[in-house]
Protein backbone atom coordinates (compact mmCIF):
# COMPACT_ATOMS: atom_id res chain seq x y z
CA UNK A 1 0.00 0.00 0.00
CA UNK A 2 2.88 2.62 0.38
CA UNK A 3 5.31 2.71 -2.27
CA UNK A 4 8.06 4.26 -0.03
CA UNK A 5 8.30 4.47 3.43
CA UNK A 6 11.55 6.28 3.92
CA UNK A 7 11.82 9.96 6.27
CA UNK A 8 12.58 12.65 3.59
CA UNK A 9 15.96 14.49 4.77
CA UNK A 10 15.43 18.19 3.63
CA UNK A 11 19.03 18.51 4.32
CA UNK A 12 20.03 15.73 2.06
CA UNK A 13 17.00 17.22 -0.76
CA UNK A 14 18.86 20.37 -0.52
CA UNK A 15 22.43 18.92 -1.26
CA UNK A 16 21.82 17.75 -4.30
CA UNK A 17 19.88 21.54 -5.57
CA UNK A 18 22.90 24.04 -7.06
CA UNK A 19 20.42 26.41 -8.72
CA UNK A 20 18.37 29.38 -6.55
CA UNK A 21 14.56 30.10 -7.34
CA UNK A 22 13.84 26.77 -8.59
CA UNK A 23 11.56 24.50 -6.01
CA UNK A 24 12.37 21.34 -6.20
CA UNK A 25 9.21 18.88 -5.24
CA UNK A 26 9.90 16.52 -2.07
CA UNK A 27 6.53 15.36 -1.31
CA UNK A 28 2.34 15.00 -2.37
CA UNK A 29 0.06 16.11 0.58
CA UNK A 30 -3.21 15.87 -1.35
CA UNK A 31 -3.00 18.09 -4.01
CA UNK A 32 -0.55 20.40 -2.53
CA UNK A 33 3.30 20.12 -3.42
CA UNK A 34 5.42 20.04 -0.45
CA UNK A 35 9.03 21.84 -2.00
CA UNK A 36 12.19 22.95 -1.07
CA UNK A 37 13.69 25.78 -2.57
CA UNK A 38 17.78 27.85 -2.21
CA UNK A 39 17.16 31.35 -2.46
CA UNK A 40 20.08 33.75 -3.08
CA UNK A 41 19.01 37.56 -4.38
CA UNK A 42 15.83 39.09 -5.22
CA UNK A 43 12.69 37.13 -6.91
CA UNK A 44 10.49 38.84 -8.65
CA UNK A 45 7.24 40.54 -7.55
CA UNK A 46 4.28 38.61 -7.99
CA UNK A 47 1.05 37.40 -6.78
CA UNK A 48 -0.93 34.06 -6.74
CA UNK A 49 -4.64 34.98 -7.34
CA UNK A 50 -5.87 31.64 -6.12
CA UNK A 51 -3.88 30.60 -3.39
CA UNK A 52 -2.16 31.53 -0.12
CA UNK A 53 1.54 30.46 0.08
CA UNK A 54 3.79 29.14 3.19
CA UNK A 55 7.11 29.88 3.25
CA UNK A 56 9.14 28.10 5.88
CA UNK A 57 12.96 28.52 6.28
CA UNK A 58 15.16 25.91 6.58
CA UNK A 59 18.18 27.50 6.77
CA UNK A 60 19.57 30.97 6.63
CA UNK A 61 17.34 34.12 6.42
CA UNK A 62 14.42 35.32 4.03
CA UNK A 63 12.54 38.19 3.81
CA UNK A 64 9.26 38.62 2.03
CA UNK A 65 8.74 41.99 1.05
CA UNK A 66 5.05 42.91 0.43
CA UNK A 67 3.67 46.42 -0.51
CA UNK A 68 2.61 47.33 2.90
CA UNK A 69 6.33 46.77 4.38
CA UNK A 70 8.34 43.57 4.61
CA UNK A 71 8.74 40.14 6.94
CA UNK A 72 12.06 38.47 8.30
CA UNK A 73 12.27 35.06 8.63
CA UNK A 74 14.48 32.94 10.19
CA UNK A 75 15.08 28.75 10.97
CA UNK A 76 11.98 27.57 12.28
CA UNK A 77 9.82 30.70 11.24
CA UNK A 78 7.07 30.57 8.78
CA UNK A 79 4.45 33.10 6.96
CA UNK A 80 2.09 32.53 5.01
CA UNK A 81 1.62 35.12 2.48
CA UNK A 82 -2.23 34.95 1.83
CA UNK A 83 -3.63 35.11 -1.81
CA UNK A 84 -3.77 37.93 -3.94
CA UNK A 85 -1.22 39.48 -2.23
CA UNK A 86 1.87 41.10 -3.76
CA UNK A 87 5.16 39.90 -2.45
CA UNK A 88 8.92 39.74 -3.38
CA UNK A 89 11.21 36.91 -1.88
CA UNK A 90 14.67 38.65 -1.10
CA UNK A 91 17.90 36.79 0.52
CA UNK A 92 20.94 38.25 1.19
CA UNK A 93 22.74 35.05 1.49
CA UNK A 94 21.56 31.99 0.49
CA UNK A 95 19.01 30.04 2.32
CA UNK A 96 17.02 27.16 2.10
CA UNK A 97 12.74 27.29 2.61
CA UNK A 98 10.41 24.69 2.63
CA UNK A 99 7.92 25.92 0.42
CA UNK A 100 3.82 24.34 0.21
CA UNK A 101 1.20 25.44 -2.10
CA UNK A 102 -1.26 23.33 -4.19
CA UNK A 103 0.12 21.56 -7.29
CA UNK A 104 -0.30 23.69 -10.20
CA UNK A 105 0.79 26.92 -8.63
CA UNK A 106 3.59 28.75 -10.68
CA UNK A 107 6.35 29.82 -8.73
CA UNK A 108 6.38 33.45 -11.00
CA UNK A 109 2.52 34.30 -9.74
CA UNK A 110 -0.24 35.05 -12.72
CA UNK A 111 0.03 36.21 -15.79
CA UNK A 112 2.81 35.52 -18.34
CA UNK A 113 6.20 33.14 -17.27
CA UNK A 114 9.11 35.19 -17.12
CA UNK A 115 13.09 34.34 -16.88
CA UNK A 116 12.38 33.03 -13.30
CA UNK A 117 9.60 30.86 -13.91
CA UNK A 118 10.29 27.01 -13.35
CA UNK A 119 8.51 24.07 -13.91
CA UNK A 120 8.48 22.16 -9.96
CA UNK A 121 10.08 18.53 -10.60
CA UNK A 122 10.18 16.02 -8.02
CA UNK A 123 13.66 15.37 -6.23
CA UNK B 1 -5.44 43.93 3.71
CA UNK B 2 -3.13 41.94 6.20
CA UNK B 3 -3.67 41.21 9.82
CA UNK B 4 -0.65 40.23 10.73
CA UNK B 5 2.81 40.94 9.50
CA UNK B 6 4.91 39.43 11.90
CA UNK B 7 6.79 35.82 11.53
CA UNK B 8 5.29 33.31 13.28
CA UNK B 9 8.26 31.29 15.25
CA UNK B 10 8.06 27.57 15.77
CA UNK B 11 9.90 27.65 19.25
CA UNK B 12 7.95 30.57 20.40
CA UNK B 13 5.07 29.08 19.79
CA UNK B 14 6.06 25.62 21.10
CA UNK B 15 7.50 27.28 24.29
CA UNK B 16 3.30 27.98 25.46
CA UNK B 17 2.20 24.44 25.06
CA UNK B 18 2.35 21.85 27.82
CA UNK B 19 -0.20 18.96 27.12
CA UNK B 20 1.30 16.09 24.78
CA UNK B 21 -0.57 15.67 21.72
CA UNK B 22 -2.63 18.54 21.83
CA UNK B 23 -2.30 19.88 18.35
CA UNK B 24 -2.40 23.88 18.63
CA UNK B 25 -2.63 26.04 15.00
CA UNK B 26 -0.46 28.71 14.47
CA UNK B 27 -1.35 29.21 10.72
CA UNK B 28 -3.84 28.74 7.95
CA UNK B 29 -3.01 27.66 4.50
CA UNK B 30 -6.22 27.83 2.47
CA UNK B 31 -8.51 25.28 3.99
CA UNK B 32 -5.28 23.64 5.57
CA UNK B 33 -4.54 24.27 9.40
CA UNK B 34 -0.09 24.52 10.11
CA UNK B 35 -0.29 23.22 13.92
CA UNK B 36 2.21 22.30 15.99
CA UNK B 37 2.45 19.38 18.70
CA UNK B 38 4.60 18.14 21.68
CA UNK B 39 4.73 14.54 21.69
CA UNK B 40 5.82 11.62 23.90
CA UNK B 41 4.64 8.25 24.34
CA UNK B 42 2.16 6.13 22.30
CA UNK B 43 -0.42 8.20 20.33
CA UNK B 44 -4.00 5.91 19.30
CA UNK B 45 -3.71 3.49 16.08
CA UNK B 46 -5.54 5.27 13.61
CA UNK B 47 -6.72 5.99 10.13
CA UNK B 48 -8.07 9.00 8.04
CA UNK B 49 -9.94 8.00 5.27
CA UNK B 50 -10.24 11.37 3.27
CA UNK B 51 -6.34 12.67 3.36
CA UNK B 52 -2.99 12.58 3.98
CA UNK B 53 -1.22 13.95 6.94
CA UNK B 54 1.98 15.61 6.69
CA UNK B 55 4.75 15.08 9.85
CA UNK B 56 7.53 17.13 10.11
CA UNK B 57 9.95 17.24 12.97
CA UNK B 58 10.92 20.29 14.76
CA UNK B 59 12.76 18.73 17.60
CA UNK B 60 13.78 15.26 18.88
CA UNK B 61 12.63 11.98 17.61
CA UNK B 62 9.58 10.73 16.06
CA UNK B 63 8.50 7.07 15.41
CA UNK B 64 5.14 6.89 13.11
CA UNK B 65 4.40 3.12 13.12
CA UNK B 66 2.84 1.57 10.47
CA UNK B 67 1.11 -1.71 10.11
CA UNK B 68 3.93 -2.55 7.16
CA UNK B 69 6.79 -1.39 9.52
CA UNK B 70 7.57 2.30 10.79
CA UNK B 71 9.33 5.15 9.81
CA UNK B 72 11.69 7.45 11.85
CA UNK B 73 11.80 10.67 11.34
CA UNK B 74 14.37 13.78 13.12
CA UNK B 75 14.64 16.96 12.87
CA UNK B 76 14.37 18.64 9.62
CA UNK B 77 12.24 15.23 8.44
CA UNK B 78 9.17 14.85 7.04
CA UNK B 79 6.77 11.81 6.17
CA UNK B 80 3.37 12.22 4.64
CA UNK B 81 0.97 9.24 5.92
CA UNK B 82 -1.09 8.51 2.86
CA UNK B 83 -5.03 8.89 3.30
CA UNK B 84 -6.74 5.29 4.43
CA UNK B 85 -3.22 3.38 6.03
CA UNK B 86 -3.46 3.01 9.71
CA UNK B 87 -0.87 4.71 11.62
CA UNK B 88 0.36 5.36 15.39
CA UNK B 89 3.05 8.42 16.15
CA UNK B 90 5.12 7.28 19.05
CA UNK B 91 7.87 9.25 20.74
CA UNK B 92 10.47 7.44 23.32
CA UNK B 93 10.94 11.29 24.53
CA UNK B 94 9.70 14.64 24.10
CA UNK B 95 9.95 16.08 20.34
CA UNK B 96 8.17 18.90 18.85
CA UNK B 97 6.49 18.61 15.21
CA UNK B 98 4.45 20.29 12.77
CA UNK B 99 1.65 18.97 11.51
CA UNK B 100 -0.18 19.98 8.52
CA UNK B 101 -3.75 18.41 7.11
CA UNK B 102 -6.80 19.62 6.28
CA UNK B 103 -8.37 22.05 9.36
CA UNK B 104 -11.50 19.17 9.71
CA UNK B 105 -9.33 16.59 10.56
CA UNK B 106 -9.61 15.15 13.87
CA UNK B 107 -6.58 13.95 15.32
CA UNK B 108 -7.76 10.51 16.60
CA UNK B 109 -8.98 9.88 13.19
CA UNK B 110 -11.98 8.11 12.13
CA UNK B 111 -14.63 6.60 14.38
CA UNK B 112 -15.78 7.69 18.12
CA UNK B 113 -13.65 10.23 19.71
CA UNK B 114 -11.64 9.13 22.34
CA UNK B 115 -9.57 9.80 25.59
CA UNK B 116 -6.97 11.46 23.41
CA UNK B 117 -9.35 13.48 21.10
CA UNK B 118 -8.68 17.35 20.88
CA UNK B 119 -9.68 20.43 19.31
CA UNK B 120 -7.38 22.15 17.39
CA UNK B 121 -7.38 25.65 18.81
CA UNK B 122 -5.50 28.58 17.89
CA UNK B 123 -2.18 29.68 19.93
Amino acid sequence: MLSDMDAINLDAKLARISEHWAPRSVARLNDYDIKVVKVLGEFVWHTHADTDELFLVHAGRLTIRLREGSVELGPGELFVVPRGVEHQPYAEQEASVLLIEPAHVINTGDGQPGAMTRPVEPI
